[in-house]
């Protein structure tokens, strides 16, 4: 084992996943900071990504391992990664090329929860 | 029941709540876009977010609601909400008093996890 190997694999056990083998990973644009998406990643997603530098998850519902734009071109490239305090949940840094949304969107998290969706929003406080 | 209160339950019942009945929310400073934390809500933690503009949390080591800065004076005010493409996920853009982690650092993540945190750091690439 080299000392890369040791040094990753050091890395990754300081994970605390979870029961199903699983942490949450927040992905962000590095340039700008906006939050992008969170997915899922087990301890083999997380040595793919630190390793390869392409953001690598675990798809809870179709129980695979997808690397990020290897069907939609969208790919996701790893600028850094941190772990909060309790080490259950991964912050990703990347330069995301096109939407990271499968849906199009540049972000997940067009839907305003702050306000009705329907209707006139002016008649809507932002917290209310 | 009021017009506001047929709203709020109409925003809360597009979240999809996992089988615990909890949803992951991450927190972002609204003015800088640092990520500052994650931290989990059911519906009833949610609510009171949404309606005191006061973020509220579901804790689930100790199994209480848990409203920031209640013991450490480090409020969170919702400055916004947004929900994923999949209703799994709640973003929200807060204004931070004081530092965000319980460990006195600003944001939860801390952590280096692209690199060895023991050792000269100018011999690791960030990624690898």
């Amino acid at each position: 084992m080299t000392d890369r190997q040791t040094d990753l694999d050091a890395r990754i056990s300081r994970v605390a996943f979870n029961a199903d083998g699983l942490v949450p990973a927040i992905v962000q644009e590095h340039a700008t900071h906006e939050v992008l998406m969170l997915a899922w990643m087990d301890a083999e997603a997380l040595r793919r990504t630190l390793t390869t530098g392409r953001v690598t998850y675990w798809s809870r519902s179709r129980g695979v391992y997808w690397r990020k734009g290897d069907t939609s071109g969208n790919i996701q490239v790893v600028k850094g990664a941190r772990l909060d305090c309790d080490g259950d949940v991964v912050l990703l840094e990347v330069a995301q090329t096109g939407p990271a949304c499968h849906t199009g969107t540049r972000t997940c998290f067009e839907s305003d929860l702050s306000r009705d969706d329907v209707g006139d929003r002016d008649l809507h406080p932002v917290v209310g």
